[in-house]
C-alpha cells in the first residue's frame, strides 16, 4: 500500500516536510511507500514551481477537495488556517499532521483536538524537536529515574531577526493572522518540549501555574517595498514563570530580539539526583550530569544505539536540524500506516495551548493564573 | 595616617575581607595604610585563634565598645547582626563597610540607609562582583554605548548545597535570622550586580515591576550532631520575571539546588546592538557579541588596560574569586581615606532589597508588585 | 541531459553518494539531473539489496564492462580498487569522482593523476570537508588577508573506534589493501584541508618538507567471528611536522586510539593578524579571532550569504556532515555537465599522497624529508 | 625557627614569589615562619623600592654575600644567572629554588643537578605548573589508573606577545642571556607537565626519542626607545614529536606567534581507558572522560578534598594563576624545615633540559634524537 499524501503549504514547512517525505525510503525502508500526491496552494504560478521542485504529482489551490481525497493530509500553513481543513480532514476519516501552534486561538485549539478526539485516524501536532535524538536520549535518562526527581527546568527560544526596526512586516507579526508573536511560535515548542521531557506523573508533572509577561519592543514595522507601516499587533518577546504539578519551578523565555542567537532553543533541567542541557545549534550533543559525576559531560548522541542513529551514519558524523523531520515523519506514517496512535498528538497540541493562553492572560491581568 | 579597622565575624567572610587588607600594600601602594585592629565575636576561643591567623592586634566581644573607637567599621557578621552596629557606627560617624544583603527585613535596610543618608561618612554595601574585572569591562562596553537600547537581561545564580536532604539545617535556613533563602543571599547579588550593569537612566533604568516565584523543596533539615530537625523557613529558590523603567524586561533565577553547579552566577544581556554573557565559575572571560560581529567573543579580560589588571600579572594570568575583595576593598578604604563616596552604598544595599521584597510579595499574593 | 552514473562501492561511502544525488533535484535544482544508473560491486545478493535501496536502475559485477558505457564512474571502493577502473574509466574518456586517499601507494596515485592529467574530463578525488560552510567561509577570509601572513598550522583527526583491542580486524588494518592506517585515511583529509586553506602561493604555499613518527599499538586482532587473530600492518596512529615554503611550520596527527573521540577531525591556524579554530564534531561553527578582535568569535555559518547555506534552511537550522556531499556532488557534476575543471583533482590526491608518504619515509629513516 | 630567605630577582617573578611568601602565614599556618630577608638585583634604586613594596627586610646588589648568610636562597633572575648562585649556594649549604628553565644550556644545567646531589639540602626547580589543583587531581586520576595505559600526549603552550614585529628586543630574545626562546621558556613547563603526569614507569615513562623543529618568523627587533634593531638569535616558536620509553607518542609546540593567546598552556592525554584535557586559561577545571563515560566532564576543582582547596575557599569560589606560587612555596619550604626532598628538583629540570636539547639538536640535524 502506498499512503497518497497530500500538502497544504509549499514554503519552509512544505520543503522541510517534502524533503524528510523523499528521504524515508534510503534510510527508513520499513516507513509505508509515500507519494506526494497533492500540493496545495493559492498561487498558482508559485505553487506550479513549487510542485514541481518538491517532486508532488499535482497541484490544488483548493483544500477541500483535497482532505478527503487523499490518505493523509498535511496542514503546513499559516496558523489561522489551520482549523478548519484539519477538521474537515479528521471529518472525513483522513489522517491529519498540522504544523505548530495548534492554531492560533485556544478556541480553535479545541475545536482541533475536539475533532482529533472523535476521529479514528491519528492527528498529530508537528513539534519537530520530540524527536532529536539527543532528547529522545534525554528522555530515556528521564524516565530511567537518572536525574531523580525534577526540581527545576528552564527553556529558552532565542532568535534575533526582528532586532532590526526596519525589518519588514509579515503575517508572524498580526495577531489576526498568527495568534501571538514569539509566544505561539517559539514558546509551543519550548513547551512542549518540557512536557515531553518532564510531563510525566512521575516527574514533574503537568504545569499547573502560571505567570506571562509579554513585550513588544517596535511597535510599527515597514511592508516589504512599500512606503506604509503596518502595526505590530502580538509580542516580540515573552517570558513566563511556571509551577509544575509535582512541586517543581520553571522559567521559560521566547524572544525575537536577542541580538547574535538565531535558532537557539535550550532546555536545561535540575533533579534530585543530576542535570542535563540541551540547545538546538549543537543538536547533536547533550551535556548530562548523573549521581556520581562531578561535571556535565558534553555526550555526542551519534553513537548506534542511540535513538535513530542507526538509520544514518557512523559516530561523529553529525545529524542536522532537517533530520528531526524524517524521524516525526517516520513516526506519523508508520502510526497512520498501523492504526497506531501518535504523539505528539492535537491533545498535546491543545496542551501547550492552554499554557501559552495562560501566559498570555497571566500578562494581561497581572497575576498568575491556574491552568485547570 | 594609618586607618584603624574592626571586623565583626571572622569566619568567611572575616578571612576574605583580612586577606583582602593583607594584599593591599604590595598590588595597591596606593590605598591607605591599614592596621587590622580590632576582630569582633562571641566564642573567645575561636576569636582568638582567628585574630592570630587573620593578623588582628586584638580581639572584643563587644561591638559597641569597637564602633566608635576604630576609623572604619566592618560589618560581617549575619544577616540579623547587620543593623544596629552598622547604625551605631555611622551614628558615631563611623564609616561602614557591611556584607550583602543589607539586612533581613526591608525596615532595617531602610533604617540602615536613613543612618547612611544622615553620616558624613562612606556606608558600602559590599557586592563584591561589581569589582571583577570582566564586570567592569562589561560596563565600559554598556555605557558606551555598544549594546544599544538594552530589551532582555538574565540573572541566574546556581548552587547546589541543599540538594541532599540531610545537609544539615543552619542559620540560613531560618528566616528569622537569614530573612530569606536563595532570595536573600543570591539574589542581591544578581539584583544588585543588573543594576550596576544597565540601571542606569540610559540604559534599561531602574526595575518598576516584578513578578515572584518562592520555593521550599526540603522543608526540614537535621540539626549537626543531633537526631533533631528543624524547619526549613525560607526559600530554597526563587525566580521573577522583571520590567524595567524604559522597557526591557528580564529573568532572575536563585537556588542551591542546581546539582553539579557549585557558584555558577551568570548574566545575561541583549540589546539592540550587541549581546554580553558573564559566568562566575570562568570569572577572567566575558562573552560579547557587538554590531559588526557574528558571534560572541569569548574575551579574557585580563589585558593590561583592563580594570585593576595592570595591578596583578601579564596578560593571561588569570585572576581569582578573591581578588574581588582586594578590588572592593581598596575602592571602599580610599573613599573613606579621601572623604569620597562609595559605591554600592548603603542606598544600593536597600534598592536591592526592595527589589527583592516586591518578589517575595509577588509571590505571596500573586500578582505582580510595582515598585515604588 | 541526464548524466547516467555509475558507482562502484555500496557501503558507507556507496551510500552517502547516492544520498547526495537524490538530494541534488530538491535543492541544487541548477544541477545536471542524474541517473544513479549502475551499482557495482561482488556479492550479488548484498549489491542487489543496495541497489534497491540506493535507487540504481541496475548492478553490475564487473565494473570494465562499466566505465565506459556511464557518462560518469564513480569509485568508492577499498583504496587498493581505486587506481585501475579509475585509470580505465580516463582512458575511456569517462569523468572520475574517486574516494580517498587516492591510492594505497604513491606509484599508484601517480599512474593515476598521469592518467587525469592526459584526459580531457573531470577527475575529482572526493575530499569533502573542502565542502563544508564553515570551511568555505574560513578561505574566504583566508584569501581575503584576514589572517595575515599564516605562521603555524595544526590538523588532527582523533578517533576512537580501535581502542578496544579486541575490536575486529578489518581491511583497513592491512597494509597491502589500505597502504596505510590512520596515516592515509585520516591524514588524507587533514592534509588536503590544510593546503586547500592555506596552500596558495599567497599564503602558507606548499609544504616542502616533513618529519613523521607512526605507531601501532595493537599488534593483531581478532577475525570477526572467528577464533583467529590477524597481523596488523599499518599505523594506529601518526604525527607529523611540517615545514611550508613560506616559513610557515605545522603539526598534525590522526589516531584511532583517541578514547572519547568519534569523529573530530579540527583545523587551527594562526596568521599574523589572526587566528581559526574548526571542529568538524561542530561543523555549523568556525572560530575566528581577528585583528580588531580580543577574542574568538564562534560564528554559525547558517546565514544565508554563508556558501551553500541560501540552498538549505533559514539561519541557525544546522546542517549534518552529509551535506558536504551534496555539494561536492553539486560541484563536480557541474563541471561534467559545463566541461570545466574540478578541485579536489586527482593531482590534489597525488599531493596530498606525496606529502603522507614522506611522513612515512620520514618516520622509516628517522630524518626530516624533503619533498621535491 | 624562622626560615631567613634571600632572593635574586625582584621583577615578575619576585613579586610572584614574595606575594605567595606573605600569603602563608594566613592560608598555611603549618608552613614554616619565612622572614623575607634579604632582595637582591644590581640597580640600587629599582631595588630599594621593590624592596620596600615586597616586603623585604634589606637588600644586596651582590648574592655572593648573601648565599651561605641566608637559610633558603631563592633565584628569580634571568636564565643566565642561575648557574653561578645556585651552585654557590649548594656548596654553602642553603637550600635553593630556582626558576625555571633551570639553566640557558644543559652543561649549566647539568652543574647543578650535579652540585644539588652533592648538597645535602633541598635544590627545586620552580615548575609551578604542577602545583595547580586541577593538575594534581589530574596526577591522581593517572596514579590510579583510570586512563589505563598512556597512548597519547600533547602539550602547548600558545602565546602572542611578539606577533607584533615592532615588540621591542629583550633579553629573552638573545641566545646568549636566554639559551633558547619559546622552547626554553615554553617549553620546560611543557615537558615537566607532562613529564610529572605521565612519566612514572607504570604509565608512559621517560621521553625516549624526539623529533624537533624551531622556527624564527622575525629576524631583528628595535630596541626599547631606540632607532637602532638587534637580532633575534633564539626560536619564535618551535614544535616536537616525542616517543615515551613505553610506546606512548606525544607532539609538542610552544609560540610567542599564536595571535589572541596569551598564556594558553594546555595538556591533553588519551590512555586505553580514558582521556583528560587541561588549559591554564581556565585553571580551575580538568576535562576528564573514563572508562563509563560517553563524553568529557567539565570538572570544576575547587572541592573541599581537592588538592590544596581546603586552605582557601568553597565550592566554586576559583583560584588564579598565583596561587600555583604560594602552593609550591608551601611544599619547598615545608620540605626545607623537615630536611624532606623536594620535587621538582633540579635533577627533574635537567630532564626536561635534556629533551628540550635534544629538540634543539634534532632541529639542528634534521633527524630523531634518541636521548641517553
Amino acid at each position: 500500500m502506498t499512503l497518497e499524501v497530500g500538502i497544504l503549504g509549499y514554503r519552509f514547512m512544505g520543503k522541510a516536510h517534502a524533503n524528510a517525505l523523499a528521504r524515508l525510503p534510503m534510510f527508513f525502508p520499513e516507513a509505508p511507500d509515500v507519494e506526494r500526491s497533492v500540493l496545495i496552494g493559492r498561487d498558482e504560478s508559485a505553487l506550479a514551481d513549487a510542485a514541481d521542485r518538491l517532486g508532488f504529482d499535482s497541484t490544488a489551490t483548493d483544500w477541500e477537495a483535497v482532505v478527503d481525497d487523499v490518505d493523509v493530509f498535511y496542514n503546513l500553513g499559516p496558523n489561522h488556517l489551520h482549523a478548519e481543513p484539519a477538521i474537515a480532514a479528521l471529518e472525513a476519516g483522513t489522517p491529519v499532521f498540522c504544523e505548530k501552534p495548534l492554531a492560533p486561538t485556544l478556541e480553535d485549539a479545541t475545536r482541533m483536538a475536539d475533532a482529533a478526539a472523535d476521529a479514528d485516524v491519528p492527528a498529530g501536532c508537528a513539534f519537530n524537536y520530540r524527536f532529536v535524538p539527543a532528547i529522545r536520549y534525554a528522555k530515556r535518562l528521564l524516565e530511567a529515574g537518572e536525574l531523580g526527581e525534577i526540581r527545576q527546568v528552564r527553556g529558552r527560544y532565542l532568535q534575533d531577526w526582528l532586532v532590526d526596526p526596519d525589518a519588514p512586516w509579515s503575517w508572524r507579526n498580526d495577531a489576526e493572522l498568527a495568534g501571538s508573536g514569539a509566544l505561539g511560535d517559539l514558546g509551543s515548542h519550548t513547551v512542549d518540549l518540557l512536557r515531553f521531557l518532564v510531563g510525566s506523573d512521575e516527574l514533574a508533572g503537568e504545569i499547573e501555574r502560571v505567570s506571562g509577561h509579554l513585550q513588544t519592543f517596535v511597535d510599527e514595522r515597514p511592508l516589504e517595498n512599500s512606503d506604509e507601516t503596518r502595526a505590530v499587533t502580538v509580542d516580540d518577546a515573552y517570558s513566563a514563570q511556571l509551577a509544575f504539578e509535582n512541586g517543581a519551578m520553571g522559567t521559560l523565555e521566547g524572544t525575537r530580539f536577542a541580538t547574535g542567537h538565531k535558532n537557539d532553543h535550550s532546555i536545561e533541567i535540575h533533579g534530585s539526583k543530576g542535570s542535563l542541557r540541551f540547545s538546538l545549534e549543537r543538536l547533536n550533543e547533550l551535556e548530562v550530569l548523573r549521581a556520581d559525576d562531578r561535571g556535565y559531560q558534553t555526550i555526542l548522541v551519534t553513537d548506534e544505539d542511540d535513538p535513530y542513529v542507526d538509520h544514518w551514519w557512523p559516530p561523529g558524523h553529525v545529524l542536522g536540524w532537517e533530520h528531526t523531520f524524517v524521524h516525526e515523519n517516520y513516526e506519523f506514517l508508520s502510526a497512520v500506516a498501523d492504526g497506531d496512535s501518535f504523539e505528539p498528538s492535537f491533545a498535546d497540541g491543545l496542551a501547550a495551548q492552554r499554557v501559552l493562553s495562560a501566559v498570555e492572560e497571566s500578562d494581561d491581568r497581572g497575576e498568575w493564573i491556574t491552568l485547570e
